[in-house]
């Protein structure tokens, strides 16, 4: 039951607002023995990583006896191309295995040579194998407290300062990289942490969405507009889907009927699971839609919206919105072919990502509706009910202004424009992301890229022979950037 | 038994530390009866201000449904001058009674009219009457745990957003000012919470008295200057005291002569007694040698320093060494003259500073040594010692490299000439703390206000007829600079 394992990357929490009260609010674990399978299987043999094992603190501010609790914190290392006092290049984990980032962010290995660069990829704290408690770790707010992003951060600052010790290279410039959550985690340690990292190149960062600093309207308006930019037919038939799904489930046999329109191998229970099943499809497939072929939620073909919408177009107008709808699901769903049926509402969670309900339910408090311009039902937003599910889930409520007050981002021009420096904010239009990213320079040293064709953090996949030009000129300006700062730091190093 | 009661604006923990294995470490709580007075009793009753009540979350950083446990956290108010949208001057408490700090802090009074500011004083948790746990908040080290910098930090970024929105003030800029360890906040808080405080006042802040940052020595060395540059003979005699005092503890009667000669109220039961008592004398009277009459940490008149070596070069050479020694430390105990004898080790913890160990062995851990350059018996310093001690009294052990982890402070000028912005380190050179303070600019923006004849934080007291023209630059200066901070908010604003 994938449903609700919601990611940042994937959905926000509760990601149907309207209907929510309506659905049954579940937060299903991975099968204990999947996640047991996943923490110890290798699921990319080919990565070019080492991995090992940082003994890491529980809880970074507070002195309880327990707060020393030891855990081991996975990260995966490539000295291949290092000299030591060279540049260290650290990946700040997001809500997953970290191979999973790794092999998702090529853009590192591709440049490492270039700056003779240590590559490190970290993983954050309650994600893949780096559980404080093992398998119990999502146990109960007690165990799964300490999963935030200031521990996360903490994490990171004092793994990295003891790596350098270790390699006896505490003079080597640390940057940091980051997509998505990860990307907000780098931002937010450059800004934090300007002592252990001189720089942050923070891809698809959405740090503006919380509170109501980005019009809640946004993310889904943006999903629309990928649809709508490639053909006004097919975005007025994903937006009629929604109500020829609902009507079929007030009819007789709807459900069946329905069934077999979608291929299920088990009898649908609920309209719900169709819906979501679509929801997810339309809405990744935006963020993932990328100008070459691509594995990151699974496998596409390159520009897999316009494809999507190539399928959709391509029925007779007399044939039904639900074979059209679903048509073009599969296309995210099944593009190699391989399904005959399927597993709607029952998908497993194969990136490690469990842990992202407990954050949205605590600190990363993202709301989004759905407004009269979206492909999607219209819906609001309520905190008050939002809390409501968090408590019954997990005992406790979300502090809903926490990531602001820790933060910021409220007038974030005047606060940055004489705070802090060399971050790069980088964003393509077509990921719906973008909305809550920053999208303008806010100094001569934070600086926005934006591209009008990218996607989600497409800038940190590995280069490829098929990539557009705008792709490989925000790379080679990324590059750019980066060096700049590291000359700059080596200047310093002269005073 | 006030001996130990030792805070950052006192003496290091275990401050003489040649003698720390031979000396029964001693954490001496204050009386509950006497916390519970101290909590209640108005020893300021013309303070010009309000007190209020915040309800602050016991833990920021996580979780657990007990981080949620809310206290009350005590701040002081005085908006004789402000109007709405102007800026809010807010005072970061330290370790103590916040009363104290207003008391001694009237220089944010005194500059309030200039900027029609908000005056606002915020009580440092597990401080005064902020006692997350009332008075059993000091019990353990699971109450204690929550008692560190970091939360202070995020209780002043918490309390200020609620206080600017229920004031209807969202726009109003503000700015921090501390003093000492107080000052180490405001700076750090300005680093990590920009978007909260556009500015910051960090007076006599050694943040730079971590880990082997500043040498080990200099702060006895520089305790030791302050008595050289009035009088080597003074120094000299000082310097020789030590030694009398333990060859007396080794002869017959040594303890009953030496409690004549000091004038205790019991006899002493041990010669450390004495020694600390002396010691304490002529750090803190080193610390607050101002310029004019004062009380900080007791009634003393101006150039206390220089006072206490003229009763020392105003005995005939003859006279023994340790009645010199006494004379001159009893200006510090008893300049009032209202004392017939001395509570030599039984003294009283009267400004609320019990916590102070705590923080001392956790996270503020400031090693400290005596060279032969300084009047005090030479001394070592050992880690694992202090962490031993530090085990044995509460139960979890220094983590003895967090603060720079956290804060930073290695190459400050290379962290910071390219980030951050806005703080004002003022140091006075007589301060023996300001060897661990920022002493040049990093930045154009980040910078340091240094004077010769100034001492522990003389900038923050309120102005007297009798200032000194130095001191009367130093503060219109920072006034100067804090006006630069607010008109360039203001013209970013327009942005």
């Amino acid at each position: 039951m994938a449903l609700f394992l919601l990611l940042l990357l994937l959905l926000p929490l509760f990601f149907i607002p309207s209907l929510a009260h309506s659905l049954p609010i579940l937060f299903p674990r991975a099968p204990q023995s999947l996640l047991a399978n996943l923490s110890e299987s290798n699921k990319y043999p080919n990565l070019p990583y080492t991995a090992h094992y940082f003994p890491q603190q529980l809880d970074h501010f507070s002195y309880q006896p327990k707060s020393y609790t030891i855990f081991y914190q996975k990260y995966l290392i490539n000295s291949t191309f290092w000299k030591r006092g060279e540049p260290i290049f650290v990946y700040t984990g997001n809500e997953g295995d970290i191979e999973w980032f790794a092999a998702n962010t090529g853009f590192m290995m591709d440049i490492a040579p270039k700056f003779r660069a240590l590559l490190v990829f970290i993983e954050h704290r309650y994600y893949g194998t780096s559980k404080p408690f093992g398998e119990k770790s999502y146990e109960s707010a007690d165990k799964l407290g300490y999963l935030n992003s200031a521990q996360a951060l903490a994490d990171y600052a004092v793994l990295i300062r003891s790596l350098k010790q270790n390699m006896s290279s505490e003079s080597s410039p640390v940057v940091v990289f980051g997509g998505s959550y990860g990307g907000m985690l780098a931002a937010w340690f450059r800004l934090k942490y300007p002592q252990i990292a001189i720089g942050a190149l923070a891809s698809s960062a959405p740090i503006l969405q919380f509170d109501d600093i980005t019009p809640w309207s946004s993310f889904y308006d943006a999903v629309s507009q990928d649809y709508k930019d490639e053909s006004i037919n097919c975005f007025e038939v994903i937006k009629k889907g929604w109500d020829e799904l609902m009507r079929l489930s007030s009819i007789k046999n709807g459900l069946s009927e329905l069934s077999t329109t979608f291929r299920t191998c088990k009898n649908l229970h609920s309209v719900y699971q169709a819906r979501d099943w679509l929801w997810e499809a339309f809405v990744y497939t935006a963020m993932v839609d990328y100008p070459t072929k691509a594995n990151f939620m699974k496998p596409l073909p390159a520009n897999p919206v316009q494809k999507m919408c190539g399928i959709i177009d391509g029925f007779p107008p007399e044939v039904d919105i639900l074979t059209k709808v679903f048509s073009a699901a599969s296309l995210y769903y099944n593009y190699s072919g391989s399904q005959s049926c399927f597993n709607i509402g029952y998908e497993a969670d194969t990136h490690g990502l469990g842990g992202w309900n407990w954050q949205a339910c605590t600190e990363m408090v993202m709301p989004m509706t759905c407004s009269n311009k979206s492909m999607f039902p219209p819906s609001a937003y309520d905190y008050e009910e939002f809390g409501d599910q968090c408590e019954r889930t997990y005992g406790v409520r979300p502090r809903l202004h926490w990531i602001t007050t820790e933060y910021g981002g409220y007038n974030i021009k005047q606060v940055l424009s004489r705070f802090g420096s060399n971050i790069i904010f980088s964003n393509g239009m077509k990921d719906p992301w973008s909305r809550g990213g920053v999208l303008e320079n806010l100094s001569s040293s934070i600086v926005a890229l934006v591209t009008a064709k990218g996607a989600h953090h497409v800038d940190f996949r590995s280069a490829t022979e098929e990539d557009p030009t705008w792709l490989i000129e925000q790379r080679t300006l990324e590059v750019e950037i980066i060096r700049s700062w590291i000359d700059k730091y080596r200047e310093d190093e002269m005073i």
